[in-house]
């Protein structure tokens, strides 16, 4: 049970008006405007929304995950939204203006990549792929390209190679941790904000609800595809990819 | 009735095997393994092929537009494939590896652009929106982006810039060419190929079966979408684009 006063970084932190619900996020405001809380919480979903369920601990587990990446991206020089926990499920970030376009990185081939261009599933991309989507509950998230964003004024050209420049050095990052713990990193959504001054920097959260991640020895998903493909309960795979990146970042 | 032999830039020339039939077109080799015939015929599709019509003179309209097209775009000094007509629904091509890529290029909203991003048709777009389909008919020819098209080896960065800066110039002399016969060009697709050196020429056709053009007065559709929509004989706009078009360029 999270209080609804913190202090944080010595001031005193109170949630204010719930901005927006996510799938599986609440977003508050606080009595700092520059400072925003975040939920997480224990539904799950798939097809965008369609398919829904509650599995208790699953918002702790991808909160503790999120914290670990954030951190870890911190302490290799980049710069995101993150800046702290508050308790086991709630974290402050930075307060941006939400980029609306999802930016997905493959780095092997899965999902709707494979049905939509007729490839075979699990071969390794090179270069890796980055992907724009709109994010729109209402048109399904449509993918979009860059001339497309550019042109609808979701981005500027500059914007969309900032943005990719950034996702290039998050995966960079990434790939390399999640070797390390014999996980393969296959593919994932990133979104980024804007500052008051302008910046783009890393939003969002970075947990197996926005990453298909394979665990090398044994071939199995320890992401949402559990949840998707109905092979069980997803939090197996959510508690293991948590327990390794303890292990690694201690 | 064509001939099966002709006489062309001082050879004789004989249509050979059959190489590839489109929706529209059939296309064959000569005994000059540097030139192709294509050869227009009679029919429209709609819905990737699903749908489907003869309407007798079409490809003689197609034929001609596309050649005055072309001959237009040789005169401000933009390369493609055409060489010249040998009938009055065939004509000699350069030889092109095709790349497997179709290149849209949009002024307006319009089609699906509209249903996938949830914008009002007949928006202007600034700047103009260009957007890749794989040719693939199995596929059904998917939307991808630059990225993909890299990844999945159907392109490099570099050919990329080059199909995209010959489509802008092919796009401003078109759009002035329509804009002086009181016609709105909304979008059209593009293909490019390769010459047996490397350089990256436009090739395919240049025909209201590929583009979407709206007369400035009234409003209605002179291409393929009197047919997609069943709005009468498409024919007759065709007739009216070939007539200005002569008007213009004589």
């Amino acid at each position: 049970m999270t209080e609804n006063t913190v202090e944080f970084g010595g001031q005193q932190l109170t949630r204010g008006d719930l901005l927006y619900e996510g799938k599986a996020k609440q977003v508050f405001a606080t009595n700092d405007p520059s400072i925003i809380w975040m939920h997480y919480m224990d539904q799950v979903t798939a097809l965008n929304g369609k398919v829904k369920e509650e599995y208790s601990g699953k918002g702790e587990l991808n909160s503790s995950i999120s914290n670990l990446l954030f951190t870890y991206l911190s302490n290799q020089g980049l710069q995101h939204h993150w800046l702290g926990s508050i308790s086991a499920t709630d974290e402050l970030v930075k307060k941006v203006d939400i980029i609306p376009l999802e930016v997905v990185t493959r780095n092997y081939t899965a999902g709707h990549f494979v049905s939509r261009f007729g490839v075979e599933p699990m071969q390794q991309l090179s270069p890796r792929v980055q992907e724009l989507y709109y994010k729109s509950d209402e048109l399904d998230d449509p993918f979009m390209n860059d001339s497309q964003a550019v042109s609808l004024h979701f981005a500027s050209e500059a914007d969309l190679k900032t943005v990719y420049g950034l996702a290039d050095q998050v995966n960079e990052l990434l790939v390399a941790l999640f070797n390390k713990i014999d996980i393969t990193l296959i593919d994932y959504k990133l979104e980024f904000g804007r500052l008051a001054d302008g910046q783009i920097i890393l939003a969002d959260e970075l947990s197996p609800d926005n990453m298909r991640l394979v665990d090398q020895k044994t071939g199995k998903s320890l992401d949402k595809d559990v949840f998707r493909q109905k092979q069980g309960d997803l939090r197996v795979g959510y508690q293991d990819v948590l327990q390794r990146l303890q292990d690694a970042l201690k």
